[in-house]
Order: C-alpha cells, then sequence, then structure tokens
C-alpha cells in the first residue's frame, strides 16, 4: 500500500470513505473499552490471591516483633531488607509506607514546603516562583502534584535513553528549579530505560539550588516484560551514585509493591541517604506511630526475596506479553505501510506510547471515546496536559483481555488514519 | 492510719524509712516493667487473629468492586456506611485512609499549612505567630503535631465535662488561634466525656478566625470499659451541631479500628461536611489512588455492622478490667488513707490519670525509672512537656498482665508516698 503523502487527492478521499465506513460499523456495536489507566487485570491480581494465607504463621516477625502492634515506624526489617536488594541500596536507607508510592513522593514535597530540605535555604513554601522539571512525555500524576503544589511545571525533552541532558544542565543553573521527576526503568510512557551517562549526568550535574533533588520513581524496576535477562533493564544505585559526586542529599527514590501483588493494598518505600532520611524521621515520627506491618509481613512470607520477586514478576509478564504483542500486531497491520506515526516496544512497564500523524491526537482520542474507546486524554503525558505537537496517546494494554485491546487498537488505528487523511487533504486544500 | 499532714515530723521520718526499705526490696528485684504507652494487649490482639481468613471468600464488595486493585479513594461504602454509624453521620461525610488517625490528622494540618482551608484567608504557614488550644492534660502526641507545624500551644484547662469553655470562649477571640485537639469520649489521658453543654459551646462559639477548626479526635468512640450501656460515654454528632449553629465548616471527626482489630494494621477514618471534604478531596486525589481496600473488606467481613464492633468492644473490655481493677486496687490501698492524691475511675480509653502530690511528679517517674518501672514522662500530657503542677502522670495499663501492673502500681504509690514525706519534711525544715 502507497504511504498517504504519494497518495493523490482523488485517492485520500477514497481512503477516507472506506476508513469511516470501517469507523461506522465500529461505533455500531456500541463498544465499551477501556485503556487508560496502567491496571494490573484481574489475572495478574489472582497471582497473589494465597498472600494473606501466610498469616496462618501468626504474626511474629522472625525477630519475634509483633506486627499487630503500634512501632517500627520505618517497616519491619524483612521487607526493608528487600525494597533495599530491589533497588541496590542498604536496608538503612529504606523507609517503607502503606500504599502508593505517589502518596511517598506527595508527602515528601509536602514536608520540603513546610519544613525544607535539609540544605534549604528556606522552605520551599516561600519560594515565589518555584519550579520542577517534567521530562515529558511523563507520568501525568507526577505533574499533577508539584502543579498543585504551585510548581511551575518545565518541560524537558526525553531522548531514548533519558531526558536531554543538555537541556536539564540549562535548567538547573536557576535557583529556583527545585527538583525533576524521573522513572528511570521503563518510563511512563515511552519505556524509555534511562543510560548510564543519564544516570550519571544526573548524579554529576551542578545545580544551583542547594537543595535541588532527584524525585527517582523506580515504579517499574522489577516490571520486565521478558524473560531474557539481558534485555532487561538496569540501572546504577542512585544513591551511591549521587554521593560519589559529592551531591549525596539529592536523590530520594521510591518504589512500591502495587503492580507486584495488589495495586490496591501495597506496600511503598522511599529510600534516602542518611541526612535526608533523618531529617525525613523527625517528621514522619510525628506524622504515624507505624504503618500496616501485618501487610508487611504477608508480603514477605508470600515473597521473600529479590529473587522470588523477580520469578513472581515472570508470572505477571507472561499475562502482559500476549497484550503488548496484540497491541503491536493491529498497530503493525494497520498502520505498518506508513511511517507518518510510531510506537513504542518496551521491555517493561505498563505502556505502549504511541505518536500519531502532529496535531492530531486529540480528535483520535475524541473519535475513539464517539466509538466507545476510552483513551487516556491526548496530551496527558505533558504538563499542563499539553502536548506541543499534539500527537502522543498513552495506550494502557494491561487490564483488557486480548480480543478488546485488538478491537480498541483497530478503531485507534483507523481513527489516525482518517485524522491523517483529512489533514492532508486540508494541507492539500 | 493518720493522713501526712497529721503526722509529726518523727512520725513522717520513721514512715520515709519504712517506705525507702520497701523500695529498695522492689529495686533488687530487677524488674522490668512497662505502663508508658496505651498498646492493646496480645490478648486483644489475638481477639482478631482470623480478620483475614474472611477473604477466603474473594476479594470483591458487595458491588462487585475489585479491592484487589486501585480506585475507589474514599475507601469501600462498607467500612464508610459502618465508620458513619459508629459517628453517628453520613456515609457520604467519611473519608478513609490507611493506618491511624493521627497520620490523617497530620495530613488534614499539613494541608491547612500549604493550602489553607476552603475558608482561610491564607495558607496556615503564612500566619505569623498561628495557636493552637490544647485541653491539658491530653494527648502528648497531638500536641507534637501542632509544635511541629510552628503553632503556640495554648494549654486549656480540662475540667470533668470537657476543656473549661469560659477560657476556650475567650482565647478563640484571638485570630491567630486556629483550632482546638479533642478527645471527646474518654479523653487521654483523663477519660473524661465532654457535657452536651460542652460540646454545644464549642459548636455555637463565636471564633476570630473563620477558619478556626475543631480536631474531633473521637478514638476511643467504641472503647467503653463497662457492659452496662447506661454507663456508656456518648456524644452528639458534632457535624449537624456545628451546622446546626451555623458553623458547618468547623469540625473534622477523626476515628480509627487501631485499638479495635490490629493496632498495627488499622484503618482510619476522617469525617468532614461537604465543603471540607471536598476541599480536603482536591488534595488527597492528587496524593494517592487509594488506601488499603483489601484491609477495608477484611474488616467489614469481621465485624459487619456497628453492633458487631460494640460485641467486639466487650471482649476487648473483659480483658481490660481486671487490670484497671488491679490498678485501682492497689492505689486504694497503698493511697487511700490520705487525700494528697487522685486519680480517675475512666469508664472507657486506654488510660488511668494519677495526680500525684504537687511538685512531685517528675521525681516519682525517675524513682520509678530505677527500679525498673517505665512511666510516661512527667509532664508528657502538658504542652511542651510541661506540667505546671508537676502533678500527673498518665499510667497505661493495657499492655501489661495484671501481675506486672500491680508491681508498676505498688512501686508508683509508694515513690509517691515517699516523695510527699520528703516534701512535708522540706516544709516542716
Amino acid at each position: 500500500m502507497k504511504g498517504y503523502r504519494e497518495m493523490t487527492k482523488e485517492e485520500l478521499i477514497k481512503e477516507c470513505e472506506a476508513l469511516t465506513k470501517r469507523y461506522e460499523d465500529f461505533k455500531a456495536l456500541n463498544l465499551t473499552l477501556d485503556m487508560t489507566r496502567g491496571k494490573p487485570a484481574p489475572l495478574q491480581l489472582d497471582l497473589s490471591n494465597d498472600i494473606y494465607d501466610t498469616l496462618k504463621d501468626g504474626f511474629k516477625t522472625s525477630k519475634n516483633e509483633d506486627t499487630r502492634n503500634y512501632g517500627i515506624a520505618p517497616g519491619i526489617d524483612e521487607i526493608r531488607e528487600i525494597f533495599a536488594d530491589i533497588l541496590g541500596t542498604d536496608k538503612e536507607n529504606i523507609f517503607t509506607g502503606n500504599s502508593s508510592s505517589l502518596n511517598q513522593m506527595f508527602d515528601t514535597i509536602m514536608r520540603s514546603m513546610v519544613f525544607g530540605e535539609v540544605d534549604s535555604p528556606k522552605p520551599w513554601a516561600q519560594v515565589e516562583g518555584r519550579k520542577w522539571l517534567c521530562p515529558a512525555p511523563g507520568y501525568d500524576r507526577h505533574f499533577r502534584v508539584t502543579e498543585t503544589l504551585g510548581f511551575e511545571l518545565i518541560p524537558v525533552p526525553m531522548n531514548e535513553d533519558g531526558p536531554d541532558m543538555d537541556v536539564v544542565e540549562e535548567l538547573v543553573k536557576d535557583e529556583n528549579v527545585k527538583g525533576i521527576w524521573c522513572v528511570p526503568c521503563y518510563s511512563n510512557p515511552d519505556g524509555v530505560v534511562y543510560s548510564e551517562e543519564v544516570c550519571n549526568r544526573l548524579a554529576k550535574m551542578e545545580t544551583k539550588a542547594p537543595d535541588f533533588r532527584i524525585f527517582w520513581d523506580n515504579a517499574y524496576v522489577v516490571h520486565h516484560l521478558t524473560e531474557d535477562r539481558s534485555l532487561w533493564g538496569s540501572l546504577p544505585d542512585m544513591l551511591s551514585l549521587c554521593e560519589s559526586y559529592g551531591n549525596a542529599n539529592r536523590v530520594y527514590e521510591f518504589a512500591s509493591t502495587s503492580k507486584i501483588t495488589f495495586a490496591g493494598a501495597g506496600i511503598s518505600c522511599f529510600a534516602a541517604n542518611k541526612d535526608n532520611m533523618n531529617w525525613a524521621k523527625k517528621y514522619l515520627n510525628t506524622q504515624a506511630i507505624c504503618t500496616n506491618k501485618v501487610n508487611q509481613l504477608a508480603h514477605v512470607r508470600f515473597l521473600p526475596n529479590k529473587e522470588a520477586v523477580l520469578e513472581h514478576m515472570m508470572k505477571h509478564a507472561a499475562i502482559l506479553r500476549p497484550k503488548f504483542e496484540a497491541c503491536h500486531s493491529v498497530l503493525n497491520e494497520e498502520l505498518g505501510f506508513d511511517n507518518l506515526w510510531h510506537w513504542t516496544d518496551p521491555k517493561g512497564g505498563y505502556f505502549v506510547s504511541f505518536y500519531a500523524y502532529p496535531g492530531t491526537a486529540t480528535k483520535i482520542v475524541s473519535m475513539c471515546k464517539e466509538a466507545g474507546v476510552a483513551l487516556t486524554p491526548a496530551g496527558a503525558s505533558f504538563p499542563y496536559g499539553k502536548d506541543p505537537s499534539d500527537s502522543n496517546i498513552r495506550l494502557a494494554p494491561s487490564f483488557p483481555v486480548v480480543e478488546d485491546i485488538e478491537k480498541a487498537v483497530r478503531i485507534l488505528s483507523i481513527c489516525a488514519k482518517i485524522t491523517a487523511v483529512e489533514k492532508m487533504l486540508e494541507e492539500l486544500a
């Protein structure tokens, strides 16, 4: 098949009619499909259904601590050890919390707002014109946190190996730039794994703000999609790396079990160096006596070490792979004939990032909605929801079944083609 | 036996020698007893050991929602209904969270610090000289929250029916006074139940600050110590009461299951009127996607309604009563001969509040420590840890076994007598 750029006006009109017919046929089916959020599928959740059975062996830790009672604010040692092992750091650097790492990130910046960081000239709430770097496309909920907290969101282009460091190094010369969002492994939504060079430059760069912070959201650190370990994303221990460059306080790292066991009943953690940890603990120990330790115990009994976690993640991968494959197969089949668009083929994480013909993403999403396919709003992966190219659409294939993914991605593809053809016709007119 | 005030100097010296002998004998036993914190005893925790067995019936709510996955930020309806029923309010006014209500209170004030309340002239962090009312004696962790957040702590005397409202009504004429801590049912540590009059005056009073807030920590709302329902503390629904006086936004109410099921794996909630709730949700929905819903489901299956909770609490009471009785019996036996001291006989909650001869509490606690009895530091129940009378000592009899309570309270009583006698001798000198 010819590419659209090679088609005549008449051919484009004919193509548009054929596509519109297909689109209307799909609409007539009254579908309800949802590709919006990176939610685990029921089959994935089923993998952990036995987790609470482990409590049959009682509620004591290996050190004979009663998880049912108050105390042990940073979390039981066993769970801190597993998180430390996964993140490549020391147990002492880990503080565990309830539920989501998003909660931990929000709370961490809230503390900075009110109390400042250990090396802050003043609390961040008092910094007029405070700014935050947002590698984009990125995670909409990250951006919402810093937007809500009054930061100006500064977009940074994403390259194939992480944020554009030339841009970052320039931007951090502004003392009002207080931090940067990073999803270093299988980034949301592009699936990028940061290169060693990017990690090094982030750790090493000179920042004007003495209290600049990297929020290293390692949300997908063990969320590989392939069994081939040589293809797994891997990263340096960012805490040590920052320390080695004399910037020991620069990074907070975050992770959680949300997409390992239960998204609705997870355990989160943050990792920090000694100074940041002591600073945080001053306030964490005022905020709460402890988090849910029984849940921690159930987790460590169910997945007692890093290797057990990795094996468990391969069961997730086995469920997820056919979904990503379905997504790719329909995209190839429908859109492979032209290079007006492109999409990612991540080795881990939860998303396929689709780049439509520039200027069409918003229209595609609204056409899909009319046909019963819910997609993340176009631009959602950009600061303020504004994709300057109106091109990126984040596809989340984890939750729906393969058959639904095929239908949804086919409708998306048809809409991508219709809108592209319409654009071309406009340009010809 | 004669009261100390009626004794001659010689009699007092003799008494002191006898008491010192008893004290030294106890010291020789090298005891390690802990009466510091209101922790449930293992036997109490055992009452809920089967809670997670209820998950054998699957992870779906009655509305077929999957608690294992993301979503339902305010908590599942079933748990909100139970909390609403217990607090005498509507389900829509309830937002549930993880772990402790302390966490909810801290977060609520953090939001006010950064964003202000819905009716605030400005965020509280920008209010120089902000103040908070602290009925005292009260809960040390409450005081620590507002102290950490830069509020001046203003003590308010506690009467037998709640805070001294004449004092409160005067103090709230200061626009920098932004709120008040209240534990309205079985207050920590005095076991006071607020009277209807106190509740009404709190709801009705005119406050200079338009964004004045009552933090109504209903920590012990179902924590009765007696089976006789006519003796149970009961309170008006503070949300309605405030609304009825035209102060609908005045109150946040808090509660948790920490001392109902597991202190280390509880569910907390806050209750708020529509305006406060909508305001809070703006930020709560940025902070987290949801809290631990599987734990919520286990809780509602284990204790499906208010009556089930009340029955469960009677099992706690059966375990706690002998401990409170042991405490009282030793106090009566050792100290009943004189009225230099007094103590509370609460109908619920977790504490016996002991009032030593003024000026002796610090010494008593340090003598007890030397004899292996850990007590809450004297003054801990007062703002900044300063009891102006140096008299109050909070006793927490829930955790130790009866035999240990008897020993600990006997040692406390001996120390109370020694220090009192010493004071009298000083006064005679």
